[in-house]
Parts: C-alpha cells; sequence; structure tokens
C-alpha cells in the first residue's frame, strides 16, 4: 500500500467534522441557493441539434427532473473555498509545532489564484508570516488582493518547475513551512467542510427527504475529495466531479477511464483553476467508485452557457470554474440520463458547488464581448 | 391645491402597509445584503487626486463612517423591485372595477425595460390579458423575457410621443386599462413596501439603533417616493434620492434648485432605467423637504466604479441605475461630509436600494471592455 492509500484511509467524515470544529469561527456559512429559473431550464430536455456536434449526437435527448441547490462559495471570504482548506491547514500547524515555531518560520506556497490570497488571509488572521510564490504573468488584482492580506509576494515563471525553484530558493532563506494547494490531507478536510455545510442546509430547506447527489468541481481535487469523503458514509447522497474538457483539461475523467491518474496537464481553460491534475492524494479518494460515483466533462461553449445563465439569472457572480458542474447538469447528457433513469418523476435534488467568483468586468467583457 | 397635491396627501405609512398585505403573496422578501469591504471603502476618505475635475475639487476629503445594507430589488422577481407596483396596481383594479371588467379589457403599458416585465408578470399571475408597447429597439432579451410571461408585445417608436400613440391605438382597439409606470398612487404604495421590508430586516439585525438614512435611484421617482412616503413619520430615518448627471439626467436635482419640476430629458446616461423625468406626483413628494431631504447626482465613471465593485466584491449582479445611491455615498463629497459632520464617530447606518439586476454579461462587456 503507498503511503498515500495509507493517508487516505484516516480521510473519514469524522475529521471532517473535526476540521469544521477548528475553522468555523474563520469562514462564511454561505448561503445555499435555489433558482426556479435553472431549475425549469435543467429539467427541459435538450433539443436534439444543440446535440450535433457532441458525442451525443443523434441521441434522444433524456428529460431528467432537478431540483438544483447552489452552495455559493463563490460567497465566501476572498471569493472562494480556498479559504476552509487555508485555515485548517494552518491551525493545525500551529497545533502540531507550536505557535513559536511556526511564527518564527512563517509559511509560503506558490499559487496564481484563490489559494494564495487564501492562505495570506488565513497567515495574516493568525499573525502568521507569509511568502506567496506567484507567476510573474498573475492578474494585477490577484496580486494586489494577496499583498492586501500582508503576505509577501515573490515573482516566478509560471511552469511549476520555475514555481517550486523559487519556492526551494525562498525556504532556504526563511525555512518557512510548505502549504500545499490540494493535495494534503488537511487541506482536503477543510474543503470537505464545505459538505457538512450544505448537508445540514439541504436539510434545514427540505424535510424528509436526502439529497441525491452533489457535484464539484475538480481541479487538484481537494473540494471533490473533501466533499467525497464527508458523504462517504452516506451512500444515498452520490458525489460526482466536473472538469473542464478543452485541451486535456479532464485529466481526471481521463485517468478513471484508464484506470490510472494522468501526472501532467498543460490547458489554457477558461475555467483557470482547474488547469491542474488531480492530486495523488485526492485521487485515491476520487478514483474509488464508493466514494466519487463520476467525473464528466464540459466544453469551453458549455462553460460559458452556465456563467451567463448563474449571472444574468441568479444574478450572483462566478468565474468559469465555478460552473462546470451546472454545466454538467445541463448539458451532459450521460448525467441527465442517468437522473431521469433514477430519479424517475420525483427527479433528482443535486447540491452543486460554487466554487468561487474571483473574476473582474474586464474578464467577463473578454469572455462575452 | 392641484389635484396630484391633493393625491400626495393620502399617501401614507398605512397606505404602504395596506399594500404590503396585498402583495406580499406574490413578491420575495429580498435580502438585505452587507459587505466589509464596501464598508471599509466607503468610509475611507478619497484621495485629492480623485476630486481633480469633480464639483468639489481643491476640498479636503471627508472622512464619514458609513455601515452600509444593501437591500437587493436586483434579487426581486423579474430582477427589479417593478413588481412591487405591478402587482398592487392589478390587485387593485381588480379589487375597485371587478374581475369580470379587467379581465375582460385587460391591462396596457408602456416600457422597454423592468415595468414591462413586472406587468406581464402580474397579470399573468392573476388571469388578466396583458398589452405591452415597447420601442422597437429594445433589447432581445428584454422582448422575450415579456413575451415569456404571456404578455403580447407591440412595438413603437421610441420616443415619448410614439409610444403614448400606439398605446392610444391598442387602447381604441382594446380598451385596455392604462398601468402607469411610475406616476401613480397605486405604483408609488407598491414600490413603498421595500422600505417596509428593509425597515423591518435592518431591525431584526441592528437592535437598540435606528437606520439613519436611506438612498434609492430616482428615474421616474416611483420607488423613491413610496420609500420616502414610507419613513415620512419617522424623522429620525433621513431618506435621499440618486440620480445620474449625464446629459441633464438629473432632473430631479436640477428642479430642486429651481423650485420647479424639470419636464422633459433627453439622455442616454448608461443607467437606462432612470432615463426619464420624475412624474407629477412624485414630485410633490420628493419635492417635500420634510419626506425627501435631497438628491444627488453622480457621473457615468462613478457609477461604472460603483457597479464594479459590487460585481466583484459583493458577487452580485446589478444594472448601472441599480448603483446611483452607492455611488453618491462614494464619491459625492457633499453627502460625505453629512454624513462626517453628522454620524461623527458612530456614523451613520445607511440602506442603499439596489432596484435591479436586468444585464447581460454582453452589456457589462460593452461597459467595460
Amino acid at each position: 500500500m503507498t503511503s498515500h492509500a495509507v493517508a487516505a484511509q484516516s480521510l473519514t467524515p469524522a475529521a471532517i467534522q473535526a476540521a469544521y470544529g477548528l475553522i468555523k469561527p474563520h469562514v462564511h456559512r454561505t448561503p445555499l441557493l435555489t433558482c426556479q429559473t435553472l431549475d425549469t431550464i435543467a429539467s427541459t430536455p435538450q433539443s436534439p441539434e444543440a446535440l450535433v456536434g457532441t458525442p451525443f449526437e443523434g441521441q434522444t435527448p433524456a428529460h431528467p427532473q432537478f431540483r438544483l441547490f447552489f452552495k455559493c462559495e463563490n460567497l465566501q471570504r476572498i471569493g472562494a473555498f480556498k479559504v476552509r482548506g487555508a485555515f485548517h491547514a494552518l491551525l493545525r500547524l500551529l497545533e502540531e509545532r507550536g505557535e513559536d515555531e511556526v511564527k518564527q518560520r512563517g509559511v509560503i506556497t506558490h499559487s496564481s489564484g484563490n489559494h494564495a490570497q487564501a492562505l495570506a488571509l488565513a497567515a495574516s488572521t493568525l499573525h502568521v508570516p507569509a511568502y506567496i510564490v506567484m507567476p510573474r504573468i498573475s492578474t494585477s488584482s490577484k496580486i494586489a488582493g494577496t499583498r492586501s492580506y500582508g503576505a509577501e509576494v515573490i515573482f516566478s515563471g509560471s511552469t511549476s518547475v520555475e514555481r517550486e525553484a523559487v519556492v526551494a530558493e525562498v525556504q532556504e532563506k526563511t525555512n518557512a513551512i510548505l502549504v500545499p494547494p490540494y493535495d494534503h490531507f488537511n487541506i482536503i478536510c477543510g474543503q470537505g467542510t464545505t459538505a457538512l455545510e450544505l448537508e445540514a442546509q439541504y436539510a434545514e430547506r427540505v424535510e424528509s427527504k436526502t439529497l441525491d447527489a452533489v457535484i464539484t468541481p475538480v481541479g487538484g481535487g481537494g473540494l471533490n475529495a473533501g466533499v467525497a469523503t464527508y458523504f462517504s458514509d452516506k451512500p444515498q447522497t452520490r458525489v460526482f466531479g466536473a472538469e473542464p474538457s478543452f485541451e486535456g483539461a479532464d485529466d481526471c475523467r481521463r485517468g478513471l477511464q484508464a484506470g490510472q491518474r494522468v501526472e501532467a496537464v498543460t490547458t489554457l481553460t477558461i475555467a483557470d483553476g482547474l488547469r491542474t491534475p488531480v492530486g495523488l492524494l485526492n485521487w485515491e479518494v476520487i478514483s474509488n467508485k464508493e466514494k466519487v460515483e463520476g467525473v464528466f466533462a464540459v466544453s469551453e461553449e458549455q462553460i460559458k452557457a452556465a456563467m451567463r445563465l448563474v449571472l444574468e439569472r441568479m444574478k450572483v457572480v462566478v468565474e468559469p470554474s465555478a460552473v462546470v458542474g451546472l454545466a454538467v447538469c445541463l448539458f451532459d447528457e450521460d448525467f441527465r440520463r442517468r437522473v431521469e433513469q433514477d430519479g424517475g418523476e420525483k427527479g433528482w435534488d443535486v447540491a452543486v458547488v460554487f466554487s468561487g467568483g474571483n473574476t473582474t468586468v474586464e474578464a467577463i467583457g473578454k469572455l462575452f464581448g
């Protein structure tokens, strides 16, 4: 058994509960929203024309019934679920190594996006120095956001080799402790608290029924693995993953088909939070059929269509990565057939995790201008 | 005394309460949101450079303290507060003229925007035929939206003379009853229910303090007049209005300065819901200093800056018209000085009404692309 397989065995619902106890004072209990219009659209069969040019061309469109529940981590602190993992990892570090050591050494990570801001916020809140290695080409708002939490930003090239070299350099000088963005036990447990909250919020709303499914984006896989861990002893609630398909960004889906993790991905999908391959520990969870039933992939156009619906109809701002789960519900005929066949007339109650909302009006303009 | 002055006397808080009793089953109790980031920005003095080229150039920037409470009518049904007035007006019509007459004649209005969809929804809900006269140049999503509620759309030219001619034509054929968009007792009472809700929501949140002020957009003036009516017996809560200044769109502010209502406006401000002059009955309310303390105007750039902050920081979608009140809080030095001087260190708790969220990703792209 590999060390990752061993670590995966400790990923239990109880570990998520424990993480929640620690991070609760530091994170928002983000709302679980519904939207009649989106339910109606998702519960209407696609037109046969809409399937032309997709893998489902020529099929009779499925007719599933959806009631969608959107877990709005786009309204989370720093605009993404990543604060959950960052606070959890840092609180555990302080517990395990003691305040003196952690505050003296500081923490370091490399990220161009939401994890950078999340760790910067957690570190400033807990009075720990933070060093964030960001690619020189990061958008200025993300750099400014990270700095505004008091973190020291150090620039690097864009490839993971270049980033890691700069991390090693800074670590040599500072002895800072690495907090990885997704492939880490404490990060996964933190992200999994999303599931705990949404299950409780669903139960407050809908009595005498169990949630049928949860679908989350899969980038590095921390969120999906955390959510799957939380629901691993509740087989009535199936967990699914969603990825972009552009330029092979669907590494997890392809890995599952091949029975082997895909180790590297080079994609410029608009879902920029999902350009990374699934981490090793996350793969242990996600490739376990009893934990994650399936991973689906959607096209750039489908991501844009889902994003448009959320902005224009729900009136909430999401980043492209956030809506891949919704895009699966709306457009993937395999998934829709599954819901039709299993859910029947009652349909499925599906929680869709909106992972983040960090975009800009210029970026929206570029996508749709 | 003019007939409008007489009608204005019947605009009382009790009339708003009565309206709420009628429309409550048909409207959302939209959330009252807060945003720490926006509070911080609003409570930070502008830089002297930011005042260059504005009427406040050379002044020492004010240092007010704001706690902002956003009444999110962008999350209302059809995406705007307009459903409140439309349902109220139609329910009163049914009460006063009887179901038979109203269902036989139907209702008619002219609007290129939110009132059209609001009346269409109210009419389809209450099983009354609706005829909506829309300018031929209306955006296709608004036309489709109006039709999707079952209303019959009739096209006209864009000027008010052209629109009214088409209304008269359709009325001759159908005998449909006109439901005006803003300058009408029952419309004002409906819009005023926004104030009743936000006051209750504020009280649930903040104990042992009274709301210091409410600021709403002023286009035709129905929303502002309704809100001012509701707070007219609560002098501790001041009511303010906000307008765009572009191409004279600040007709209400200019009218107040001149002591006379401005009757016509021709402006293409990006705040397209605020291109109309204030109605006669609304003017009676808004020009009463005891009801509305002042109306402020903001530039197109200030509207865009406020809109960007709401989309990027609060992650909710608003249309340009919705944020003129926030723009006043952020940028108008006269208003900010007032809050500084009156509120002192405690500052002011200000409710900002976001009037609507009906925009498209393309429109956002055009504004910021």
